[in-house]
C-alpha cells in the first residue's frame, strides 16, 4: 500500500508537529511517503487556518469535523483521547488506517498495541479500516531497551523511576516550563497553568490521577498494564514511580530488573548493542551516559549505567564474569520522537513494507 | 558545654552560608548559642575579607590557617574534604569539637558517623577534642524516613533513585545552573564550568567518579556503605542510581523498600507520621507530593506516595488491611539544610541538650 492521502489529527500539537517533520524526512521514492502524497493537516477549530511549514511549503491547518478523514488512506491521531475515540472508529469503518498516539484504544482487544521493534507480530494482519494503538512514552522508552533482554534472559521484575519532561503534557507545557523559568529567573511569581505544580526548578510526583486504594497513578499503571499487554505477559511485575522533571522533551528512566535467568554483564551488553531502537551511551571513565539533551531529536532510545544489581544475591561479591540476577540500568529517549511520533510512523514503515520497492 | 566561641570553616560557601543562617535564627538564652558567643568565619584565601550578614551585623570572612581555631569550642566544616583532613586534627587534638560536613571521617572508626534524630547514641560520650562526621546528604534525606521503618518492621533492601539538586555541588553549581538556564533561554550556547554536562533543561548520572569494574559512581557507594555504617547493619542492600536535575537546591528521592516483616499501610503511616525529622504530604485526590520547592528552606524531609509495592509478593492482589513486604515513598529534603548543615548543628544540639537550661 502506498497512501496517497496522509493526514495528522491533532497537527498542531506538539506530537502533531513532531509527527509533520518526520514524514517531511521520509518523502521521497524509496519511501511510503510518496513525492506527490496529499498531506492534510487537521485540528481543533481554535488551531484552524494556522501554517505549518511542509517540505519547502506550508499546509494549511483545517478543523477537524465528520467527513475530513473521508478518502485518507492512512491518519495520524496525535490527538487527545477524546478526538481519537470520537473520529477514529467512524474513520477506520470507512478504510482509513488509523495510528492512534492516544490512550483510546490501548485496551481494546480489537486494536493491536504496537511497538515495532518489540511486537511486529501483531501488525501482521493489519491494514486500512483498522486502528492501532501506540503506547505510552514511558513505555515505549522502557520497552525498547528491555525487549532484548526479555528475550535472551526473560523478565520477571521492573522497578523503574522516571525522569519526565514537559512534552509528555503537550506544547502548551513545555511553553509553561520556558514561560515560568523565565519569571522565576526576573524574580516574577510562577503561575502554574498546565501543571498543578510550579515546573521550572522543582521536580513532582506525575500530574495524572493516582488511584486513591492503590496509591498507583495513571502513568504508572500504564506502564505495567502495556508492557504486560505488548509482552503477553500477565505476570510481569513493573513497580513504577513516575515524577517530572524541568526537561523539555527527553524523558529519562532509572531502571532496574530481575531476570529469569542470570546473565553476565557482557552478556547483557551484547544483547543491548545489537537492540533495534537503542544506541549504548556508556563510558564509565568519562562519567558519559544518557541525558535527555543528548536523546533529543535523535531516532534511538539511549542506554547506559549498564552494570549488575548486586542487591538481589544472597551474596553480593564483584567477581569478573559471573552471572547475576540483577541488572540496573539509565536509558533516555526524546519523548515526542521515538515516545510518540517517530514510533506511530514506523508502525507505517512496517506495514507498507517493501511497498515502495 | 555553651560554647564561647563558634567557627564555621568554609563560611562563604553554600553549606557555610546555611550554616551561618541556622546558628543566627539558634541565637538566645534557651539555646548553645549564646547570644554574646563570638562567630569567627573562615574560608579560603579568596574569599577573605568578604562580609556576610549575620544578627544584624556583618561577619568579615578571615583566611583559614594553622592557627584560626585556636581557642575556638566548636567548629563546623562547611569544607570539601582535603581543608578537613588538613584542619580538623590538629584543632580536634587542641579541643575542639569539630562537626565535618565533608566526607573526610565518614569511615573513620575513631570518628561517629552520626544523625542525630537515628543513631544519636553513638554521640553519648562525644565532646570537646572530637570530630563528628555527618554524612552525605543524599543518605540523611534517605535514612531520617526509613529509620522509623526500620525499627518497626526491619529493612532488608532499598531501591533508591536520586532527583539531585545542584546544591550538592556547591554554590558554584547553583550559579552554573542559573548561568546556563539564562544562556539557553537567550538562544546562547551553554557552557558547563563545575558539571560536565549540561545542566540546564537536562538530568544527568551523577558527577562523582564511577567504578570501573562496578559501574557503581561514588555517591550510590555512600549511600550503601553510609547507610551500614549508621545502622550497623552490613548486610543491608542499597541499589541506588543517583541523578543530578535543573534543581536549585532540594534533593529528592525515589525509594522502594523490602521490609523484614510484612506491614499493612497504615502500620508504615503510622511510624512516617511520627518520625522525627520527617513530614507526610501525601493526598492522593489533590494529587499533593513531596516536592523539592515545597521542602526548600524547611527543616523537615517530607515523606508522600506512601504505597504498597505489590510486585514483591507472589499474589499482588490489593485488599485493604493486607500486610505487604514492599513499600514505595517519594522524599525530598532541603540538601542545605537537613541535608547537611541543620543536621550538623542538630549533632551540637544534642550534645549540648540541658546545657543552656
Amino acid at each position: 500500500m502506498i497512501p496517497r492521502t496522509i493526514a495528522v489529527v491533532g497537527a498542531s500539537g506538539a506530537v502533531g508537529r513532531e509527527c509533520l517533520s518526520i514524514l517531511e524526512t521520509r518523502r521521497g521514492p524509496a519511501s511510503w511517503v510518496a513525492k506527490d502524497a496529499r498531506i492534510l493537516a487537521l485540528a481543533s477549530a481554535r488551531s484552524a487556518g494556522s501554517r505549518i511549514p511542509f517540505d519547502g511549503r506550508e499546509l494549511t491547518v483545517s478543523e477537524m469535523g465528520e467527513r475530513s478523514l473521508d478518502g485518507v488512506d492512512v491518519a495520524f491521531f496525535a490527538s487527545g483521547s477524546d478526538v481519537a475515540r470520537r473520529f477514529a472508529p467512524p474513520a477506520a469503518a470507512k478504510g482509513v488506517l488509523c495510528i492512534d498516539k492516544s490512550s483510546a484504544f490501548r485496551d481494546d482487544p480489537a486494536s493491536p498495541l504496537a511497538i515495532p521493534e518489540v511486537n511486529p507480530d501483531v501488525l501482521a494482519e493489519v491494514a486500512g479500516g483498522r486502528i492501532v494503538a501506540v503506547p505510552n512514552c514511558s513505555t515505549i522508552i522502557l520497552l525498547l531497551p528491555l525487549d532484548p533482554i526479555r528475550r535472551a534472559f526473560g523478565l520477571e521484575r521492573i522497578v523503574v523511576s522516571t525522569y519526565q519532561a514537559a512534552s509528555g503534557a503537550g506544547a502548551e507545557a513545555m511553553r509553561e516550563l520556558e514561560d515560568q523559568t523565565r519569571d522565576v529567573q526576573a524574580g516574577r511569581p510562577a503561575t502554574p497553568r498546565i501543571f498543578k505544580e510550579p515546573c521550572a526548578f522543582n521536580v513532582f510526583s506525575h500530574d495524572s490521577r493516582v488511584d486513591e486504594s492503590t496509591g498507583r497513578n495513571v502513568e504508572e499503571q500504564k506502564m505495567e498494564s502495556e508492557a504486560r499487554r505488548i509482552w503477553r505477559d500477565p505476570a510481569l511485575q513493573v513497580c513504577a514511580t513516575c515524577v517530572r522533571v524541568p526537561v523539555l522533551r527527553g524523558h529519562t528512566e532509572s531502571i532496574t530488573v530481575t531476570l529469569r535467568q542470570p546473565a553476565t554483564e557482557a552478556e547483557v551488553r551484547r544483547v543491548l548493542a545489537e537492540a533495534p531502537g537503542c544506541r549504548v551511551v556508556d563510558d564509565r571513565r568519562a562519567n558519559t551516559f544518557p541525558t535527555p539533551l543528548r536523546a533529543t531529536g535523535g531516532d534511538d532510545v539511549l542506554v547506559g549505567r549498564i552494570r549488575p544489581d548486586p542487591t538481589q544475591e544472597p551474596d553480593s561479591r564483584f567477581e569478573p564474569g559471573r552471572r547475576w540476577r540483577g541488572f540496573s540500568l539509565l536509558v533516555s529517549g526524546d519523548q515526542l520522537r521515538v515516545g510518540a511520533a517517530l514510533t506511530a510512523v514506523r508502525i507505517v514503515d512496517r506495514l507498507t513494507r517493501g511497498a515502495a520497492s
